[in-house]
């Protein structure tokens, strides 16, 4: 566990490098109706923002600079927020460890990535046969789940935000056909986090590999299978080239927040009303990421399948049901080794469990009636 | 059709009429962490903001508050929103015409309410049969809603933008079971917009009232059924006191999207930070808003079920079906009899039969899964 204490100084110095511009020039300006209120010139903060994707990646790297740019445009330019792709400051796995520290005073990736420092993170990204974006969002920000969040995070000095969603995802890409549990057996897949988890309950090996290295590790065979994100992502990556079945639908992985993390001393030695526009360029890059990907990935999938010949094929009834119970499992399994997972687990538990009895009579029943055949 | 041109003076006259207070005292503050681009005190602008909702009505009024106090909070104070609910200012039913003409900066209602003034708005809160919350929203934000929406608001000085959604929607309170649709035939029910066209072909009558209005007409018998939002709406305004039956999924408002009005001259007359800022809390509130009544539909469904002990009901499949058929058709007459709304209606369309095919292997193929008993 990281002393965040220690690490103060760093922060400190980092706010302080920033360009300072003292006020000047606003009680020129007049009050027609074009220049009202125009923001005075006046100090400005430099921020940087480490990410855990490849650079303008579609979707979650364009979606931090998005996010980047909003919080620059909002601050009218007060708060200038730089973004670096993975590798260009820090390996993408160490985004965690850079934030926490003040290396950089923002992070963009996925909570899942850092269960070897908290185990508990993993439930603030996804869970197999957990909750829908739309599900998830009301978990964290109306069910009890920032709060919960904000405690796994406290030790390292961290104030987590959400950043995105990328929605259902697909199941992922094999090289063989899935029939029973037992094709999972021996499996050597990249599947972070709790889905990673039930693989290896399954028999399987669950590799964590950032994303930029998925392709070359399925196509040279030190992978065997991999999921990503969804057609959209998948297809920008060429999965389709080294594998033939893409099967749906993402169980492991069914609405995936992403986060912004945040370091704690910078964020507190903003004046408020840059900490408000943070939190809200969060909010809506959180929306605007699950706008997009749902926007894209038909086409995507259009392409895959049509262009592309992807052999597209949903897991078997059972395998799913299968599935769910091992899921179910692993998640007890997550819980009773750790104290603070088991308090996640069980406000997660109470809020799936009450959101789903809601979503039969509305969400489900709705796409049902609409799109039976 | 209003002229935008004739109340231009009103807008201007509204803004110079706002409190300037001139920059002064950031130069004298210093950079210690924690004031480091502390906001310069500079004009501030006062907003009105007109709603179609009751006072602190939960999640519709109390969403219009949280908008406006995230555009407070976030320009430190330099615009500054002052919300008035239903009639306090002007008739609920008003507030379309009161942003058009700069009595009020901005308005917050439902798109649908304006299809007096401008049939295609209707496309824009809800379509019978057509777009979730998730799906709407991608397809105003990434797949072209957003910039038809601006036309249709054009001649009004109007600029759209979204400020809220509700989710799936009930079927409505109904004082006799529906088995089929010529129960529908002779219907006096409070439903606006599309619905309201459908059951207006169904042989019932549509009645567009405030929500404010609708427990009084339906314990009176002014109307026999009407549909308001979901349990938690539903619950506050005591409609299970007027009514039997309560009939789900709500076919005919499957995502209401709520819509912040912004007086355009007024707009454009704010600096570029500002106008980042009112965007932006509208996303934000756009995705609180359906976050917020995601969390709270469950437990009042409960409440209604457990302690009211209202009859919940599913719409028989077959009536739901023949329900889509009469949407179906009334939509194309809908676009038949105005160029703007078949223009809207077209990408609709063309979005919703994409979306859905996505869905069938992700939001839907997921749900079903976790759920499936």
């Amino acid at each position: 566990m990281i002393n965040a204490k220690a690490f103060s100084k760093w922060t400190l110095a980092g706010i302080t490098a920033a360009t300072l511009v003292a006020c000047g020039g606003s009680e020129q300006s007049s009050s027609t109706e074009t220049q009202a209120a125009a923001p005075a010139k006046q100090e400005t903060i430099e921020w940087k923002m480490v990410t855990t994707w490849p650079k303008n990646f579609p979707g979650l790297g364009t979606g931090a600079e998005y996010l980047a740019n909003n919080i620059t445009e909002m601050s009218g330019g007060r708060l200038k927020v730089k973004v670096y792709a993975a590798g260009e400051l820090v390996p993408p796995l160490e985004v965690f460890d850079a934030v926490s520290r003040g290396t950089a005073e923002l992070g963009h990736g996925a909570a899942y990535y850092w269960k070897g420092k908290a185990p508990a993170a993993q439930f603030f990204t996804a869970v197999p046969f957990g909750m829908t974006a739309q599900e998830i969002n009301s978990w964290i920000y109306h069910g009890g789940g920032m709060k919960l969040w904000e405690e796994v995070y406290e030790p390292f000095n961290l104030l987590p935000l959400t950043a995105g969603n990328t929605g259902v995802q697909m199941g992922g890409w094999f090289n063989k056909e899935i029939n029973s549990l037992d094709d999972f057996n021996g499996l050597k897949m990249r599947i972070p986090g709790l889905g990673g988890e039930v693989l290896e309950k399954l028999g399987g090996s669950p590799i964590n590999l950032p994303g930029g290295e998925i392709f070359t590790a399925l196509q040279t065979g030190t992978i065997d299978a991999t999921e990503w994100v969804g057609p959209y992502n998948d297809l920008a990556f060429g999965l389709y080239k080294a594998a033939k079945y893409y099967y749906y639908p993402g169980w492991h992985e069914p609405g995936s927040e992403m986060e912004l993390l945040v370091n704690k001393t910078a964020f507190e030695a903003l004046p408020k009303d840059l900490q408000a526009i943070v939190r809200s360029a969060s909010r809506q890059a959180t929306q605007d990421m699950l706008d997009e990907f749902t926007a894209l990935n038909n086409d995507a999938l259009q392409t895959l399948v049509n262009e592309h010949n992807v052999d597209l094929r949903p897991f078997p009834d059972d395998v799913l049901k299968a599935l769910k119970q091992a899921s179910q499992e692993t998640l007890e399994g997550v819980a009773a080794n750790d104290e603070m997972s088991n308090k996640v687990y069980e406000s997660f538990k109470a809020f799936l469990g009450k959101v789903s009895q809601w979503h039969a009579v509305s969400e489900r029943a709705y796409i049902n009636a609409r799109d039976a055949e």
